[in-house]
């Protein structure tokens, strides 16, 4: 994901799953106090009940049936063929094209693709010496929008400090002509991946030269973390890169020492113009209202260009189409259409998401019902991240309360969902994965985000939740109520 | 480490390590089971249990007097001025200079060098990209001795097996020409690294030109290992370098798929003619025999060149000379010398010890007394691991039982010792630090071999083990029984 504080609520969440499990006594209280505050019919109360046997269903045939690793299996033939897939590159199209020609062998319905303008930056070679005040090699990834050095690289010397605060504080005087080394400690991915989005910026307003930024993980093995970066308005614009933390740390310790710190960085990092990108559209439609109340099952097709994407976001955006396709061959079509749509370009900010939603604008109050997203993560689900008003959630309580099947009934607020952001923070109601993603960030953007990451089983129980908790809200005979703000 | 099946052990004892933690009844078993073996005699019990106030006294000077903290403040000094330290580098040259400077400085008695002849490999540019059946950047690192390809690489079909056995039984007009990838599964080090070390012989027997290794570790994030090889006798030398989990993995797939797999690879390392390098030896001479019964406290200087080698071995040496240091600080000076040995070019197969054991052969049953070593992690200590006779264990163990106030009483067999080995490998007693150290093959040979790694208080604690353990061996009324095999 591309998301800026989507994972501190993740984060959270851990918390509170290791205290329910410890504690019957607090899972009774949360329970009697929403009961207290929904006032849901009887009927309705009853008719969300009624899908039990259906949730059994949908996870005993995705658990224990023919369905059982399939989409294991199919993420990982995926990415074996088309490995990275960063936006503005071949192999991101190909692996649409890929998509779009599966879904429809696949049997899902109404296969599509919508365009979308996206970002085209290009990683050239890159590479970072510390020269002084030994030699070393410094590992690094620029960062995506990036402009690189002139050719031959920059040889400057070093301003190392661990906040913005810090760098404010110094005369320009200071600053003018280096490279700034920001070494923010750990606070959750928030806090310390904005030095990576704004550090280029920040230094460049004090006259730096370039920005190397500590990779935004809490842990590491040598590994730099790419991800995107922004240059405000009117700055010059500098090479912005992330190193590891163990030289992160390193150089700041040498700086503060009061050691001369000089590095040579070459990038050869460029961007290009916008290239079309597309959104790949499929559905199990609705026997009743195909065109409206639509239930939106998505994750993000695009990557970042080191490793394969398997957890950021293949495996979300796999449960997302897989679940769909696992309803179809159960033959439980609902009254509503579920709609899978696999988004392009959210690294660089939501690119497939925003011209998606420009281009259903005009009657999308009408379209959209409830919009789900996996986006943090397919380890082990534990339940399903929630924002929306006080009626729709408790309706959605009551759902999630039938996902005891799959041990999947926690429940969050709000909703961790980076592309559907766009509709969620305007009123449309919407969910997200909650699953044991608490080394999430040791492989998010790295090498590391491999299929050694995603294990069969949890994607069987995250495809099992997506299908059930869909399906029960594109059948239910009601929509699920929302307020939308413009 | 260099070592091969050491860590079996250390995995063993954590498994211990968490059964005692939960269980009372097995620890008093264990403890009646060596009583019941052991016939010390009341006088040397009690002898050794005199010495309970001096490890009180050590701990409590080491974890909250004037020492705390300075085993980390001083290692983390050193990794940072010098950073990787090769055998055969410039690096590795002034570290030793600096140690013994240091250790004259720091009021260390009998402190000099002894020379040892040690390998001089080059790692030149290396790269690996997969050409079919899509185009991708490999994660590799070449493996110490490794011969390099022809300039500008070589392009070439891969053959992919898990095991020696199944590369034995394929016709060698499949492997001929072409790049071996072993993607074996771990199996713990000692059976995995058996792959790297012997990888590249077995792939040209069959008339391969390259052999590409899955690291060796349990766990990735992208990151490749290095470690040293070796060419069989008379076998045409390949290049051999290791590539990460997640591409071994990957390719292995690819190739079991039928997929047409091909790997540009090059690699401009090369070895030059063996250069002379140093033990750094220092010690804590003995008030009544100076010259005999040494015990030896050690660790190697030399580390890999990736990451700083703080882990392997910075944390090790570290500790070794601090525990005498500490020892003279506070006036405890034992009956017989406390000799620390910063060990070079262990990396690469013991060539410091080995050098320093012809050296000192002729006397040598007179010389040594006992021998402890750290090199697998100095993580936070659980206890010792100990090789020696029945008669030696039992004293051992005694001495071990004061170890409470570190709650470090945890016996172990055999010891883990890769440099002590050619000597307690023929009778001599010796003991290696038990740490926590289930994670230590994460970072081993790799970028992520920094202090993070490193904590200060598992530091102390570990400084204080080797402290407490070698003044009352050194201090005892008698020698510790030995049969020397030659």
């Amino acid at each position: 994901m591309h998301g800026s504080m989507l994972l501190r609520f993740v984060l959270i969440t851990s918390a509170i799953v290791l205290q329910l499990a410890s504690s019957n006594v607090i899972i009774q209280k949360v329970e009697e106090k929403v009961e207290n505050e929904c006032n849901l019919s009887e009927n309705l109360i009853n008719e969300i009940r009624g899908y039990k046997n259906v949730v059994l269903k949908i996870t005993d045939q995705i658990l224990n049936g023919k369905f059982k690793g399939e989409v294991h299996k199919s993420l990982q033939t995926f990415t074996d063929k088309f490995g990275s897939r960063m936006a503005g590159s071949d192999s991101l199209e190909k692996s649409i094209d890929y998509m779009e020609a599966l879904l429809k062998n696949e049997g899902l319905e109404n296969v599509h693709t919508e365009e979308a303008k996206v970002p085209h930056w290009i990683r050239g070679y890159e590479s970072a010496t510390l020269v002084l005040p030994r030699k070393a090699k410094i590992g690094l990834l620029g960062l995506g929008t990036s402009v690189g050095t002139p050719q031959g690289g920059i040889i400057a010397d070093v301003v190392a400090v661990r906040t913005f605060d810090e760098l404010r504080k110094l005369p320009d005087s200071k600053v003018k002509g280096k490279i700034v080394v920001f070494a923010p400690e750990w606070e959750g991915y928030g806090a310390t991946s904005n030095y990576r989005k704004s550090g280029a910026s920040e230094a460049s307003k004090k006259g730096a030269i370039a920005a190397l930024i500590r990779s935004a993980t809490p842990f590491s093995i040598g590994s730099p973390h790419t991800g995107s970066q922004t240059y405000d308005q009117g700055v010059r614009k500098i090479p912005a890169a992330c190193i590891t933390v163990e030289d992160a740390e390193m150089i700041w310790r040498m700086y503060n020492e009061g050691e001369t710190v000089q590095i040579h960085l070459e990038m050869d990092d460029y961007n290009l113009e916008q290239v079309t990108s597309r959104n790949t559209v499929s559905e199990l439609q609705g026997s009743k209202s195909p065109n409206k109340s639509v239930v939106i099952l998505s994750g993000h097709l695009d990557s970042w260009d080191v490793g394969v994407g398997a957890m950021d976001d293949g495996g979300g955006a796999f449960i997302s189409w897989k679940a769909v396709k696992f309803l179809k061959d159960m033959g439980l079509r609902p009254k509503r259409t579920i709609r899978s749509i696999l988004w392009t370009a959210e690294e660089y900010g939501y690119y497939g998401a925003k011209a998606y939603e420009r281009e259903h604008k005009k009657n999308e109050a009408e379209e959209f019902n409830f919009l789900i997203e996996s986006d943090t993560g397919t380890f082990d689900p534990v339940g399903l991240a929630f924002t929306g008003n006080k009626e729709a959630e408790c309706i959605f309580r009551e759902i999630l309360s039938l996902m005891i099947p799959l041990n999947a009934t926690q429940f969050d607020t709000p909703a961790s969902a980076p592309d559907l952001s766009v509709w969620i923070n305007r009123g449309f109601p919407g969910a997200s994965l909650l699953n044991k993603n608490d080394k999430y960030f040791w492989f998010h953007h790295t090498q590391g985000d491999s299929m050694l990451v995603e294990d069969p089983g949890s994607l069987d129980r995250g495809v099992a939740l997506f299908a059930s908790t869909a399906y029960i809200i594109a059948d239910l005979s009601i929509d699920i109520p929302k307020v939308i703000k413009n």
